[in-house]
């Protein structure tokens, strides 16, 4: 693989892998299905950001809000989270996974990471993972203060809204969107966010 | 004027009026007198608005970042929102200004509107004004707890970021971004956006 030189990389990024029901949908597979297809992209997408040197990376797991929808969607994506987090074990990250841990809707197997990082291996690159987590939930305890400020947010799934991600490190993040579906990750829609991130003008409201 | 019908209306939209420095620069002009060009467009956009029946609309007026800009700059905006205030009293609208109203960075001017609806004319529409506003002053005071959810934020100049726009009331809202500056606005930037998002499925994370 080619590595592209980047004048500027955005040392955080904010992940927010939607539109895995609608990708399940178009193929003709019942919508919970679509979670698991969410998992391999993750990995790509890691492993890509390894290799150009990006320090730090928030994926959006689910909400509390999401929890509402049908059981057997809360179940799957509720395993998506589980299973991957179990296959970072095996790489090298510091994982720090927030979400209120409180809940019954919080996986019990993710328990060991929530609210404090954990290295693997190496520990080559900080992951956050937004599990069970609430924007209003986090401004009332402070939940995600060990996550530092955003320099890029790139959506999957063409909506163009936070859907409450961050609402603090996100002030001052520029926006990338990608009208693709998670579950149809390629190589060329972090290059085309990251081509689109040097050009921007960061000012900080300065 | 034709009015198009929309299925779907924002009730409340979020107004960043950015690229004033910009427009001033490629009309070779001083980057402050760009501001004073930002008042008619807010007039234009107001009076279509009341056309549509938008119920309310919130303006970023500046913040206490914008304030570490050059004093030439910071005396121009200040005058700017002085002077949109003071036009906006002889229309309809219920005013609401928020901002840290205890520092001489507000102006004095405004003072009778800082942090209290007053009702100009017969009030057809709430109209909400930042003004000396910050994010964290907001989160730590909880100043807009009066300013509702944001349904769609409009920004000109081509910046896709919030720049610290209203945390709380934006987790929600969808972004519609327009790369022309904001003092070349057209009626046209408002029917593209409003157009788009009677397209949008507003889910709430549910």
């Amino acid at each position: 693989m080619q590595i592209t030189k980047f004048k500027r990389l955005p040392k955080h990024i904010g992940i927010i892998p939607d539109g895995n029901r609608r990708w399940a949908v178009s193929h003709n597979k019942e919508k919970h299905e679509g979670y698991n297809y969410g998992i391999a992209p993750g990995f790509e997408l890691y492993n890509l950001c390894l290799k150009h040197g990006i320090k730090e990376l928030t994926f959006y797991g689910f909400t509390q809000d999401n929890t509402k929808r049908p059981a057997i969607q809360t179940k799957a994506f509720q395993k998506a989270c589980v299973d991957a987090v179990m296959k970072l074990a095996n790489r090298d990250a510091n994982l720090l996974v927030i979400g209120n841990h409180t809940s019954p809707l919080f996986p019990k197997e993710l328990l060991p990471f929530a609210n404090k990082r954990v290295r693997f291996g190496k520990g080559l690159i900080n992951i956050n993972f937004l599990v069970n987590y609430g924007w209003k939930w986090d401004l009332s305890t402070n939940a995600s203060k060990n996550i530092p400020r955003i320099d890029l947010i790139i959506r999957w799934g063409g909506r163009r809204r936070l859907s409450g991600f961050l609402p603090i490190q996100s002030v001052y993040a520029d926006f990338y969107i990608i009208d693709d579906f998670w579950p149809d990750f390629k190589e060329n829609h972090l290059y085309e966010a990251l081509s689109w991130y040097q050009t921007q003008d960061i000012t900080l409201g300065g």
